[in-house]
């Protein structure tokens, strides 16, 4: 369906029939209009994003690649590209100008009325993933002792252009943060009401520096529709929308799965990532790992003369390896995901290596009686052979459940993200660890 | 912090200080009292809980664990579960009763009035995972040709039990939506207005038994704050909130990330949940994945001759069963989200594989440059078993990659959730392939 609408856009485009191209793209909404954007050349896209309405253009544009972004204001006359920039909320603006090279921020930043210049620039000295990076400054704030019928007054006066004037601040003469009133109780009360009555105190807030994937967390826990960010006076310098709540979720989850596969996170879209690009993300892990892969090597060589002698062990050696990098990165997996829901916290590490040992036997017990059986069975390679390989597998699974347990905990700790200790780097430690464990038993019960 | 206020509710639950700890646990948010609730003694619990008002109570409720929550109901005269139920959200009084025990559920459903007891046994005719179990029917609809001041005096009357007044439906004699008019534009209008001018009438909407993953994609691409859900004839039949679908977007990535790890997905807290349970979430993937490694064993075993004619080359298995592994889920996680952020469609598998492809080819390269230059340099190995482990280094990353990136497509294409076609999976297959090329090259040019 896609594929007809973006035929429709490049052939009315060809026949030069801009008014019926204007009528169809007004029909669109702006997040599905940014992707068939993309995929038109760069002069007929530019020709027809100026087919565009001022609204529906500046909402298309924010979701445009940064690329993308970049071609379409070197197109622009200083003219259009005012009218994009007026009509972004303040925060779109930041993002806007955190992507562009240094030239095109200048030239933004000119077209910029004094007062928004004033508002990004604030922004933008706050980290990258901070609260007072993810902020708009565009909220509604109400003086402590206005009646119901002042703050609506309020509202349509310059409610047009906030975020969101659906949680409305009360602020004192110092911008000291007072509370929060909503529409709702606003627009539930009478008009005579004073808004101090109506004002919830106890709210919830965040500091300009605290780290973004807090800020989610916070929506997420207590169904907020905005967060007031307040500076270390507690005067309110802006409020997060739950939209840009909704993107950090989806962005950290991305993150965290990409470095639990040994990727470098982007966040860019899967299939605009180039190819070379991709390649930067993944090697040098790749690299790393298979350097530290080269012990495990090591370990199998100085144990050659062992399997010599009994060839047999050679054939468990995948399996062994495997068993224990599954068992440690099921582990280290629940551990970072419960860490970033903020179900374990760092003093839990005890309960957790409990836990963890307790589910370790149980596994390893169920493996290794599974393991006899076939071995036993289908295998035939002596009893011996096979108590080596089961006796090996309870103790590795422990040490694997409690590896991939503590060294996610053990990351956060030292200031790491807990998401690199999963799987790949579990599972290098691991099997060193399992074919130790292995050799050693092996030498022990077969007398080698 | 957290441990003090349980100590301090604890000791004026022993000193029976009820006025204070009431005082006290007011001051409290249900988010944060819910998880000190758990850590109480049942009886305590209950004690502590009648000291809650009738609103706090219902809030705290509803964030406790399902086990907690069977425990309190059984300590509630029929009175004050009424008071409870009565408090709570439609959407939420059907999630307690999808969890709790079948003679607590017809408790429930007899302190229930009998219009909410309709609206309760509507939603839960939807299927699990459907927009129809998900939403509320407590929403706001308005008659087509109100007034802006009718519709105020329609929210008025009604806004007070409604789970969000921002959006208002507008719908006609036969509840067909007609479209939707913000709380905002109500605002910032006329009172003669009239709502018909006010209403967006392109509106994102979801079907009754549409994926509650893809109602939470719509939230994330759309940035909405509710979504109305329509039945076949497009009548309105409830909304789905914003807080909603955030709970979807981070149970469905915990989802993912336990399936990419081999575990059976749990919606319950890490801590929370028992050893024992923790435990048959993990052993099944154990056992069937020690299975397959047995056939990794296997192809180790059918190679035995040439591995005791060459013993260098069993030094290299790790490294390379691991190289593959870790390319290959590189690959395979990159596409899983990608599908699950619908960056990535079936249609685009093609394009996948020529961009892993071409991926693969300049990380195999690398690998090998690098693989060789330590083995000539520091494992002094021989020429010919360099060259052996570098091209099946090359050929086993492209075939980890394809293989990798491919799955999970085709994973989805077969109704499958295409994260059970991560790490462990590929792993195994990847693992076996490895060796094949592995012992194939080897004998080749070591003429084995």
């Amino acid at each position: 369906m896609e594929m007809e609408m973006k035929d429709q856009i490049t052939s009315l485009l060809e026949e030069k029939k801009y008014r019926q191209l204007r009528d169809l793209l007004a029909e669109q909404n702006p997040a599905d209009l940014a992707p068939l954007m993309e995929e038109l050349e760069p002069t007929a896209r530019a020709v027809a994003f100026r087919l565009l309405g001022k609204d529906m253009a500046a909402e298309t544009f924010v979701e445009l690649e940064s690329d993308t972004q970049t071609l379409l204001i070197r197109s622009f006359s200083d003219a259009e590209l005012k009218e994009i920039v007026d009509e972004l909320y303040v925060d779109d603006a930041v993002d806007l100008i955190e992507e562009m090279p240094a030239n095109v921020v200048r030239r933004i930043l000119d077209q910029t009325d004094p007062e928004t210049r004033r508002a990004i620039n604030e922004i933008l000295k706050y980290p990258d993933d901070t609260a007072g990076s993810l902020m708009t400054v565009e909220y509604v704030a109400l003086r402590t002792g206005l009646t119901v019928a002042d703050a609506f007054a309020n509202i349509r006066r310059t409610g047009i252009d906030k975020e969101t004037i659906y949680n409305c601040y009360v602020v004192d003469d110092d911008r000291k943060l007072l509370g929060m009133v909503t529409a709702k109780s606003l627009m539930l009360a009478d008009e005579d009401d004073v808004i101090d009555d109506l004002t919830e105190h106890d709210i919830i807030t965040v500091r300009t520096l605290e780290d973004k994937e807090e800020v989610a967390r916070k929506f997420a826990k207590y169904d907020l529709l905005a967060i007031p960010v307040v500076d270390s006076e507690d005067r309110l310098v802006g409020i997060v929308t739950v939209d840009d709540a909704i993107d950090v979720i989806q962005e950290e989850a991305t993150e965290d799965m990409e470095k639990m596969a040994a990727i470098t996170p982007t966040d860019k879209p899967y299939l605009h990532t180039g190819v070379f690009e991709t390649w930067t993300k993944r090697i040098p892990w790749l690299l790393l790992l298979m350097i530290s892969a080269a012990f495990t090597g090591k370990i199998i060589q100085s144990f050659e003369s062992a399997l010599a002698a009994q060839v047999a062990l050679t054939a468990f050696i995948p399996m062994l390896m495997d068993t224990a990098g599954n068992s440690g990165s099921q582990a280290s997996v629940s551990v970072i995901r419960a860490l970033s829901l903020g179900d374990v916290r760092m003093g839990d590490v005890l309960r957790v290596m409990w836990k963890e040992a307790r589910v370790a036997l149980l596994c390893g017990l169920t493996l290794a009686v599974a393991n006899f059986g076939k071995m036993m069975l289908f295998d035939r390679v002596g009893l011996w052979v096979s108590l080596a390989v089961c006796v090996t597998l309870v103790i590795t699974v422990l040490f694997a459940k409690l590896v991939g347990s503590t060294l996610p905990i053990l990351a956060k700790r030292i200031g790491f993200d807990p998401a690199v200790m999963a799987a790949p780097f579990i599972t290098t430690i691991v099997d060193a660890l399992s074919l130790l464990v292995y050799f050693n038993v092996a030498s022990l019960l077969l007398h080698l």
